[in-house]
């Protein structure tokens, strides 16, 4: 575990609910951040941001200032690729975010960038050198990230297929992003890595939150804006089981059901070419968000105030 | 070789061009067409499609009565898959033809309908039913697919990487279709399948051609207005070397060339909704080929007519 950590700065966030002292090793380098450092940043500037439960991720989000974060969940250790040998995951995402990505055209051979690969014939030249990559979308194997439902019908299903790729997902294509196993530019793309979207009855395992889900299609809807690539495929990482999905279901059915109003926004809404900056466009959505899906149900409401609050404190904790 | 083929109706065109007589084994289910048969299908109503090359194989798709269509170069034979067992080609086309595509949302564990697989946490239930798949279009390893300028620069480039995922294309999403390895369904997309981009020194080894990027980018507009999927992936082929890529890329250029208008057209072309088979879609195409490529260069005004022409000899030969 020293070997993974020691080369990089950790953020550790204490889930604000969670009461008691962390134990942490000593000799690492890190920022820790409890109740009293989200209170003292967040003071009583916002109502509406929660960075409770799996949200506190976020609250390292908002206080980072490197270029690259890799986040990934407490549930998963390093998995082995097809050969035996151990994923170094870390490596795998900053080769994904250092690499251009291909959003415009489709390349059958996968990621042209990566060893032993090119664009195949056909492949415009026009579009080969590419663009910057936003976000990197790693994946899961042994449980892998179904929902509540299917979690319930399919108690044995696990994945166990490694596949060794990494794709651009397309331009105008959405995607379930799910925050398991993630990275991100920051400097690119980071204002949209925002907690807005919370459920009436949001739990503490994966499958009680979509969160993630709806951050997930924010920055899928920056990245095509401002002509960024989000990545999908290696580097997997091995998640333990946890939690009762049947347990579960009865609060999970809420985030599938509001999903059928979700994907179909994500899917149309456009930003005006004023939005120049990941924050420009986070505030465009969200005025789209409070405009189209408000009146459906509260939460859309609530996540459209929220995202306006989250893109205030973003700009504020990086103006002092 | 007869285990492979001895279960299916095989279509055997000779390139009008090949002089002399093939020898064909005996005890095949077959139908072998020759120069003198597309002369009497053709006869005079087209000056415009040509057999000849590569090109002889879309006599077969015309020919053929079958609802799946399969289409592997002579210069394949079966690869094997990552634990070294042989691959069924033939099988796994069919897999992707009969299992539905999921063009709407992207799912980051591939193919959803795959054993050990599903729908991830927030795809929508509303499309997890899918679509029909109109095209499988399978891969290559060894020799890649590369163009002649790619070939030329890495001649030591081969495809090593055995990528264990069908998926599906995203809807308004191009890919460059390779036409080595595809698989069709007929009755679905069999219109699209056709002969219309012909380079004016189109060559005999396949980086002097881009007759199946064309086609491949016709079908896929018509698979995204009639909502049909197209997948890509498994399952692979083993290709042999061959040709001579220095020596074709003065021809190479102009396909290379063409297609940085070629992409931008079917990216952006749209049908009217009183396109509702592959063959109105087609003919819709043709009509937009005409009004916006065809002043640019004669081989699209060209591949305009060919594509009209290749639509009526269509519905002439299924309607005797």
């Amino acid at each position: 575990m020293e070997t993974i950590f020691s080369r990089f700065h950790l953020i550790i966030v204490q889930d604000p609910d969670l009461k008691g002292e962390l134990k942490i090793p000593e000799g690492f380098n890190l920022n820790l951040y409890t109740k009293s450092d989200i209170d003292k940043v967040v003071g009583s500037s916002s109502n509406a941001i929660s960075f409770s439960g799996y949200s506190c991720r976020y609250f390292g989000y908002l206080m980072s200032r490197k270029k690259y974060i890799i986040s990934i969940d407490d549930d998963c250790i390093p998995a082995k690729n097809s050969n035996g040998e151990p994923i170094d995951a870390i490596s795998q995402h900053i080769i994904n975010l250092t690499t251009p990505a291909t959003p415009f055209f489709f390349n059958t051979l996968y990621d042209p960038f990566c060893e032993g690969a090119d664009f195949v014939r056909g492949y415009p030249f026009s579009l080969r050198s590419g663009v910057e990559c936003g976000l990197s979308c790693g994946l899961w194997l042994n449980l892998a990230d179904y929902d509540a439902p299917t979690e319930s019908l399919k108690p044995d299903l696990k994945n166990s297929r490694y596949v060794d790729a990494v794709l651009t997902v397309p331009a105008r294509t959405m995607l379930p992003v799910s925050g398991i196993n993630i990275s991100f530019n920051n400097e690119l793309v980071g204002p949209a890595l925002l907690p807005a979207f919370r459920l009436a009855k949001e739990g503490k395992v994966r499958w009680e939150t979509v969160e993630d889900i709806w951050t997930g299609m924010c920055v899928k809807v920056v990245c095509d804006h401002l002509r960024l690539g989000v990545e999908s495929g290696l580097p997997y990482v091995w998640r333990q089981e946890r939690g009762n999905a049947v347990e579960s279901l009865k609060k999970e059915w809420e985030g599938v059901k509001l999903m059928e109003d979700v994907v179909p926004f994500f899917q149309s809404v456009r930003l005006s070419e004023s939005a120049v900056t990941a924050e420009d466009c986070v505030v465009e959505i969200a005025s789209s968000v409070k405009e189209h899906l408000g009146p459906l149900n509260p939460t859309f409401a609530h996540s459209a105030e929220t995202m306006v609050e989250w893109i205030k404190l973003w700009k504020r904790v990086r103006a002092n």
